[in-house]
């Protein structure tokens, strides 16, 4: 079943202990929507300067993501530039332009509108909202946000929780949102909030998925380099909506899979720069770090 | 088969945001003896003064656990005294005072100089390897050490770490010993020292096995309340090793089997002051942990 995502197209500046780039393709829509792309059909909604080359709207049309709804604005495309220490953890961001992404405000094309799977990216509440309701009847509504939000617009994202299925977000903004340390009471605040799931994402640490009825814990792949961790969070996302929308229903045995298939997805893209990693991935790959976190984590019955 | 532990048997004086205990039985040797009890025979190897009162060694020896080398000197038992925030990941402690364990140089009775199965718990290397010299023909070694060893007595511990067989450690201190950041990387440093397997110790966050060939991520249990976080270390090494012990052989299928084992006796040593959760515990109960585990962790194959 097909998939919409709303979020940013961007250029991002990154340095890491690894090396450093300058203006290349990023955003929470992009590494989203790429992830995506190898397990079904997806439309994008982002909006994009006059100055974002051609060459990378080629390379997502060729990824097979539906690109109607993404808008060329008069103005510079969003912009992003941060640091990451040694520790790989956390980014400093040193400095955000948002452009046309300012002014953002998404009518969605006609055939995007029956769309059963939604993912919200971290954008304002009040904007996931407003592309949610021009959505007929979604199966599914995931959406992630962050401290930003979570401190400055906290009635909105409540609204927006309110409408959404599940939520994917960090293990510190969880907290923050819950005002809580413990993640059980963590998970079971926010269940109260509005969604049935939540996936909380814990860096290298893996992610813990909660429901009313159960909890399931994946590691991180432990990788010997992590090259650049920008985009890890929303590539998982991207695996993880991306296999939803491939079952086309949603079961605690699906979701698991799209916890790991989000796991892969992230612990792919984490191996280079910008979504270098993931512009021709083979399906063999995916299965191949999948069966990897299989081999992780197995042990015999009692 | 049996299972020897030379180690700490301490008064404990514990703050929390749950409660407040002093003076109670602690210490990593009777931490690790308990969990392993349920397990497997253990020899214990350590000093108590004239202080220790008769109903702590009463419990233990009800365990099953081996007091013959339990020595009683003149002089005042070690205590500890720490305090733990609301993170509860890692304990600020506020006094240490060694008392009879500044001194502690044990003999092994004849009857614990044949034990195939040999933990030292976190003290001093050079007497680690004094206790492990007088082990005839250890099966199996693993050892647990700290910052304080790493920084004041690398050299020793260096020489230890050569005749141990499995090192189980905590994430930071496994750094720290191999001035590695990534953890693959500190595995690879770590497994070159002698150990043939590390086990990583992450509070809440779980352990990770490393061997040259295998690498196994173990989630902690997610509580809703983590009373007292004291002892969950030595209680895991006592799971993990007392399980090995009863098994007998060490494989890649045990090794992984005992690690949850460990997460086990830890996730429910936890849940209670000193080590109280273990003085009267069910097979069932652990058992029944177990199989969380394996529910917590379990996914379709690819």
């Amino acid at each position: 079943m097909s998939l919409l995502v709303v979020g940013s197209v961007a250029f991002d500046s990154v340095k890491t202990p690894f090396g450093e780039v300058d203006e290349v393709l990023g955003g929470s829509a992009t590494y989203f929507s790429t992830a995506a792309s190898y397990f079904t059909d997806v439309n994008l909604v982002a909006v994009i300067g006059e100055d974002f080359p051609e060459a990378h709207v080629q390379f997502l049309s060729e990824r097979g993501i539906d690109l109607e709804g993404l808008s060329r604005q008069a103005g510079r495309t969003f912009r992003w530039r941060g640091e990451y220490s040694y520790q790989l953890n956390e980014a400093k961001t040193l400095d955000t332009q948002l452009n046309v992404f300012e002014s953002f405000h998404p009518t969605l094309p006609e055939a995007y509108r029956d769309v059963p799977f939604v993912f919200l990216a971290n954008i304002d509440p009040d904007l996931q909202l407003d592309v949610l309701n021009q959505v007929k009847s979604p199966k599914l509504v995931a959406c992630d946000t962050m401290n930003f939000w979570i401190e400055g617009k906290r009635d909105a994202l409540l609204k927006t929780l309110k409408a959404v299925d599940i939520l994917i977000i960090n293990d510190g903004e969880a907290r923050e949102l819950a005002d809580e340390v413990n993640l059980v009471k963590v998970a079971k605040k926010i269940l109260s909030y509005g969604p049935s799931t939540l996936v909380v994402k814990q860096g290298e640490y893996g992610a813990l998925m909660f429901t009313a009825h159960s909890v399931f814990s994946a590691p991180a792949y432990p990788l010997e380099e992590v090259f650049d961790p920008t985009g890890a969070g929303d590539s998982f996302a991207g695996g993880f909506m991306g296999y939803l929308a491939k079952c086309g229903e949603v079961n605690d045995s699906n979701i698991r899979q799209a916890v790991i298939y989000g796991s892969t997805m992230a612990s792919i893209n984490v191996e280079a720069f910008s979504l270098d990693r993931m512009r021709a991935l083979k399906q063999e790959e995916i299965a191949s770090r999948y069966q990897a976190f299989k081999a992780l984590t197995f042990f015999e019955e009692y």
